[in-house]
């Protein structure tokens, strides 16, 4: 990133409802105020992991426990605009394998409103703020639609 | 339990089609037949805990893994038999904290068809034969009449 011409990493920034909540979700893991000096870049750009890093990263041995910390935030964000968009309260649970592959789930009433399968959480990341945000946009709308589809087993 | 007349461990032992698929998913865990000899009774006593046993065992620390094994199995053998009944396979998932409280849920398609959050892990077990093949019953009987009210969603 020497010249001027050479594209940010993660690519433009973008509006996005989900990036927002995602930057909430960690702040308020920062109870000692640590983080007040970081910009909301600063914080979501563990986020991003370009086609070269993805490459040079092993992904063998247990995930390391930033990536878990990572990942769950991510979700707790999807968890936490689904609750704003439909009034049902997610809570999430995860089934990590050692080796980097699992399932991680968002629980509304009794019905799983996300469920997604894991491979490779080792590497979990998004080449570009674009994509983070659109992977987290799109949980929450299947989330909602979910939940419009079958409100009693929601609220259950 | 040196005189016949004292009540055996457990108390009587009951017909249950809960507990035969407990054997059945306890006999599967044994791949190398090291469990041949044993009886049914012999597999299945360690999910009895008599008042006597609960009130010495200490609740501080992790679970052993015994514990969480056999708590695994009994949701496993719920979840096998919700299967046969509804023809809805079961998936389970547990969240599991280190003080001994925790949560497993089985899902069926998108519906959580059992939901159970769970304190003092530690002394898991059921005090009776009956008490266990009744605890067993009626969280299949609970998931069948769920899948039932919600059968989109379990198909989900």
């Amino acid at each position: 990133m020497d010249t001027e011409t050479e594209a940010p990493r993660g690519g433009e920034m973008v509006e996005s409802p989900f990036l927002k909540q995602l930057v909430a979700v960690i702040r308020a893991e920062d109870t000692h105020g640590q983080w007040d000096n970081k910009t909301d870049i600063d914080l979501l750009e563990e986020f991003i992991i370009t086609k070269e890093e993805r490459r040079e990263m092993p992904i063998i041995g247990d995930p390391e426990p930033e990536v878990i910390w990572r990942l769950t935030r991510f979700y707790d964000a999807v968890g936490l605009l689904v609750e704003k968009r439909s009034g049902c309260m997610a809570t999430q649970m995860q089934n990590m394998h050692h080796e980097g592959f699992g399932r991680v789930v968002l629980i509304a009433g009794r019905l799983v409103v996300v469920s997604k399968h894991l491979r490779d959480v080792h590497r979990f990341g998004f080449e570009t703020w674009a994509k983070l945000a659109q992977a987290g946009e799109k949980l929450v709308d299947d989330a909602v639609k979910l939940i419009e589809e079958f409100p009693e087993a929601a609220k259950a």
